[in-house]
């Protein structure tokens, strides 16, 4: 049976325990089966199930996939994450997605609890789930297809200055994300999910990214990007009132739901290279060591945009991309997203010295009301924009959760 | 302070330190700096430092840098490797090889032990060595250059009727092997050395290859491959005499050294799922649930290669990878290698369904005598074959260690 010690990011995921029907929790433990749960999700709190010798293995733990909302975003962020976006064949229709739907929650259901997929072609590498988590998310074709109305916000984003969008990463008419701190579990996930689209289905663009390891840092530090930099300080903590009301939608089909902006940035290491450590901290806003804000000595500080040095200017440049993406027009205070991105670096091609950026996740209630107005300020002027060029851009819908029994998209399906 | 218990990795890497020469190992410990270095490589045995009241971090694992041998072989296979080959520019000289090992080794020597490089460009991102480890192989022409006299196995492999070699994939001067159980930290330690790489040389060639994650599974598990096969079950077990016999040379220069083949082995997932379990066990030899010999039911079980079915067919087929990577002559006991291989799972380009497969390492003090005859027997036959393509192949002189002071190709730059 599975240990049940909550966690932070089980704090946040319990919603979903507590929506769940009847036993179904339960059933969820039971459901483990082969693998043996014995931990917690954190390092720093995991410890021995009673009566047990062995220590706790990450491989075990699982997050529980039936619940309000779907899980994968406000699960602490795993170590690896696969983004698959799908091109739909012309001839699926509202039925067709159903179905389509049907099986892959049915995949989800079973693989993210450590028990393979019904005809799983390698059903041993579904026994260490490693917190594997996936989640599905809709483009404007498959809501079109449904007959559902679309949120007005489900459509490319407009276009910035500062982008250099590459077709193979824009887009999409369905999104899988696929995240687990076991590698080999997200390429298993991935591949069984893909064989069972197939016959609907194509697959667009695949991203594949990567945080630190389990066990490498302490739960909650927050990650730092290819350059160096701490990413993502300023995001509402899942488990709170702010997280619930910046990522939960509550319009229609897709309360319970979100949004998702994926943008692949491109980092370009290289020039990044020629810039000390203190031009660096300009154009971040925040230190390199610890990711204070420059008036600030700890990473979680308030920035203080007042403060000035002593000839003048301000401590923290005014198009620093912490300033330029906090903005400080009062008129304002909705614009909050919740980031969950991954590192990617891949070997470069020809006569490129490096691949390498960041695949850029938000979620939030509302993409036009919540994300827009900060990326147009990025976009306009922040001074990170030298080092970094979007080359992809996809928006999408993410559906609610669904209980034991039902299917991710059952709100527009049913 | 680091925990200096001894794991099974740590067993074999203890050769290294005992070869440290005076107080060395201590220094070793004590640059660990800002890494909180707690507890042992394996979950199993991990445990809190005395005294301490935090669980035991992965990250801050070190291997030794130090020693007789170099590090990253005989280290139990950490969660990522990446391999970089480099082409030597042409007017690099022996002086400059020199010059180049003594930068890379100071690098490697620096960032196994969670301690920045010098001119670290991202210090905070070198604290979660996490087992890092760097390997370091020379090419034909590396050995040229230096003057010495290179074994006659150094040289690209025989033609097998098998390859579609890919010139992309192929050979290179200088071989890489950066491996840690975590992504960023291959990512950063792969950056600082080919920096400092960059005014002697250029990428030929990069692959990046997975295991399971640090947690997943209990120590000592043998990995599997894409395919779901239990691989690399015959290996000679690290600090064996067997393995030292295996691995390690003992011919002039290369004495503490050994040899390191890297094929890149495509996988056709595609039509690896038109055969059924049985179908996939026949091509093993193997059961697909624990990797038992097809006469056996555990793993390590000795294989019976003159049980009959009751029909009289061989119960391990003939033609079965095990069975032909094996041989029977046994006029060939030396036959045998050490296997360090890694998954390999990129987005598909074009048409492809999957861009699967192995990156298949191997390590043995003779690639001549030890590898090719069993690559010979798989080449003219072996059902697996059928899914498998080698589409990269190359051959590295792998120099032994170096003691504190000194640096990797000293036996041949001195």
């Amino acid at each position: 049976m599975v240990d049940e010690r909550e966690t932070r990011s089980d704090t946040a995921a319990s919603t979903r325990r507590q929506f769940l029907v009847g036993g179904a929790a339960a059933g969820v433990g039971a459901a483990v089966g082969a693998a043996v749960a014995l931990g917690v999700n954190h390092a720093a709190t995991a410890s021995t199930a009673p009566g047990s010798g062995a220590a706790p293995m990450n491989g075990a733990q699982v997050v529980p996939f039936y619940g309000e909302h779907q899980a994968g975003i406000d699960t602490s962020a795993q170590a690896h994450s696969t983004l698959v976006a799908l091109d739909l064949l012309p001839e699926v229709t509202r039925d067709g997605l159903r179905r389509l739907m049907r099986i892959l929650t049915d995949d989800a259901a079973r693989l993210t609890q450590g028990t393979p997929a019904l005809a799983d072609s390698e059903p041993e590498m579904a026994t260490a789930p490693a917190r594997l988590t996936v989640t599905f998310a809709f483009g404007p074709e498959f809501v079109a297809r449904s007959g559902a109305t679309a949120p007005a916000w489900l459509r490319p984003l407009p276009a910035f200055s500062i982008d250099q969008l590459q077709d193979a990463y824009n887009d999409g008419d369905l999104l899988i994300q696929v995240a687990s701190d076991d590698p080999v579990t997200v390429a298993h996930t991935v591949r069984m999910l893909l064989k069972d689209s197939r016959s609907f289905a194509t697959v667009r663009w695949q991203q594949q990214g990567f945080r630190a390891a389990y066990g490498s840092y302490r739960p909650g530090t927050t990650m730092r990007n290819l350059f160096g930099q701490v990413d993502g300080t300023s995001n509402p903590q899942p488990g709170t009132e702010n997280f619930d009301a910046v990522v939960w939608s509550d319009r229609g089909w897709l309360a319970g739901g979100t949004s998702l902006v994926v943008r692949r940035i491109r980092m370009t290491m290289d020039t990044w290279d020629e810039l000390d450590r203190s031009g660096r901290e300009q154009a971040v806003g925040r230190t390199m060591s610890n990711g204070a804000p420059l008036t600030g000595t700890e990473e979680f500080d308030e920035p203080d945009f007042d403060a000035k040095t002593a000839i003048g200017f301000p401590v923290i440049p005014e198009f620093s991309h912490m300033h330029r993406a906090r903005g400080d027009d009062p008129r304002y205070p909705t614009e909050q997203i919740f980031r969950r991105g991954y590192n990617y670096d891949l070997p470069p091609s020809g006569a490129e010295v490096s691949d390498s950026g960041l695949i850029f996740v938000s979620y939030q209630a509302d993409v036009d009301r919540q994300y827009v107005p900060i990326q147009q300020r990025l976009a306009d002027l922040d001074l990170l924009n030298q080092w970094t060029i979007p080359i992809g851009s996809a928006v999408f819908a993410v559906p609610p959760g669904c209980a034991e029994g039902g299917y991710i998209g059952e709100s527009i399906l049913a």
